[in-house]
């Protein structure tokens, strides 16, 4: 979206009805990515994040750090990340190339606000803005899992990754906890010129948060989006279910909640409407998770692996294999 | 090892010759798991680290955390963390289970030593020390990837997990940045009385030491154990190196360095030594690792599955499928 701060997702002071910890959320720089080229041969970093403590279940590269990609062959390539020290930090994301150009994709934090950002490149080379080189807008809003918990490094987040392998652009709007479907936030998402809304936020309401706001939610996208995909996810199964029975019982609620509101929205003739459900998202080893509720990187990619084959007969999108 | 601090991995007030750095990094805990059975429905833990920072590529659960395991239909599955709050914690591991028995495995901390542990049940129920699940003493020596960097949590550290997914103890002798083969340190490593080496250590000597110093480590290992395999494992490619090219050099150099060892000890009849060489450990798309250097959960799950039909057939190791 244009307009607000230069790195917060979404203008909060336009949408300033939002819940107060939605708002928060969206400062926190998940998704974004900075473009450029630069023919230096080495790239440097520094900059600014807020005094939030680190989290238990993040790296500090992913919570407050920076992943650098260069195309190669067509291909963006992990190239380096920027390993935070402190509100402040400066480091050398990738050094010792060539002075050929280079087109980057740097990757911002995934749980903090970005307050500034500087790339530095030796004194006698360039560096250009770059252009967004992801086509269409897919629009996702979702959970701590979307934002990036527990990804290893910002270009992990799963919706980056589906941008990487299919170059589409998945937008990142997940809500560390806070993907609860209220109206003033079905609202702004609405007003989002998208090609196609996914809703993988059933983690976090309840049940009867569920039954209350999902099909409201929907019918708010729908009346903007008169033909435009709307998918809707169930939440993976917590891996902290496992053993504990009240954990195991609530998802097994929150997913036939939602089933249930698909199939009265599906009675109500809405078009257009899909619905992926849970199918051993992490896997069946009980391996796939950094905490019982967020995946860890093979969790997130044998959730790919199940959303992709979806996503690729819905949307008209290919993804690369591995 | 008997003998020396209870959390310690070594003895190093016996082992007193070895490097300072190497007798520090023994005090963690990596690779060390409590056992136990209770039938309380409940399970806490209070436990206390040192005040060293947070590291930037791993998360806090993995580097001061706990990770519970609980038996079920033979299999070690994952139950619960716990996530530390500094140099003193307290949380709940898992909740709301039955009162039938449970055979448990508590891992502790990767990268910090564990200073006290208590585990807390309910007042009602019993709780008896267990016994080591796992038979034999397959020993790996290594780098912080075999510590477990960047492994989610520690239960996922790549020792833990061939352990659980085998039925036999892979010992984590994994050295952050100080597996570099210095004798005091195999003189060490040949006193325990081990079912099989596995030297997966070459990230870290420079090649000059890899080639001062291999051949000297393995002798000594087989000086005492005539029959023993010894197995050593080239580096995986640095993932820094996609772009960076002295790293790539470099990391070059050191798998070509420890395979001219190799040929040289095979060539002085030296028995029972194998070679894993590298290929592609992590992967082909460049996503396994959390730093460029370090693998994230997925690179380690790709690792092990090139590890593992080596492994199994030197070591007549049976382990699962995923």
């Amino acid at each position: 979206m244009p307009g607000g701060e230069y790195f917060h997702r979404v203008d909060t002071a336009k949408y300033n009805q939002m819940p107060p910890a939605v708002k928060r959320l969206f400062t926190n720089s998940a998704g974004l990515a900075i473009c450029f080229t630069t023919n230096s041969p080495v790239i440097k970093a520094k900059w600014t994040v807020t005094n939030s403590g680190r989290m238990g279940n993040m790296t500090g590269i992913a919570q407050k750090g920076l992943d650098l990609y260069i195309k190669r062959d067509g291909k963006w390539q992990f190239a380096g990340v920027g390993s935070p020290s402190g509100v402040s930090s400066e480091g050398v994301l990738v050094n010792n190339m060539g002075t050929e150009e280079k087109e980057c994709l740097l990757y911002l934090p995934l749980y903090d606000e970005l307050k500034s950002l500087e790339i530095g490149t030796t004194s006698d080379s360039y560096i250009r803005a770059g252009q967004n080189p992801f086509k269409n807008k897919i629009v996702i809003y979702g959970s701590s899992i979307l934002q990036g918990a527990s990804a290893s490094r910002p270009g992990m987040a799963y919706s980056s990754r589906l941008s990487r392998s299919s170059g589409y652009n998945f937008i990142n709007l997940g809500l560390s906890g806070n993907g609860k479907m209220e109206k003033e936030v079905a609202d702004m998402v609405a007003d989002i010129d998208a090609d196609a809304f996914i809703l993988d936020c059933i983690p976090n309401p309840s049940p009867t948060e569920i039954t209350e706001r999902a099909a409201e939610f929907v019918m708010t996208l729908r009346s903007k989006h008169p033909d435009t995909p709307i998918i809707v996810i169930q939440t993976l199964i917590r891996e902290k279910g496992n053993f504990d029975q009240k954990v195991k019982k609530w998802v097994k609620q929150q997913n036939e909640a939602i089933a249930r509101q698909i199939e009265i929205l599906r009675k109500n003739d809405v078009k257009n409407l899909y619905f992926i459900k849970e199918d051993h998202f992490l896997g069946t080893d009980h391996e796939g998770s950094t905490d019982g509720v967020h995946p860890n990187d093979l969790g997130f990619d044998r959730m790919l692996q199940k959303y992709k084959p979806h996503l690729s007969k819905i949307l008209k999108v290919k993804f690369d294999k591995e």
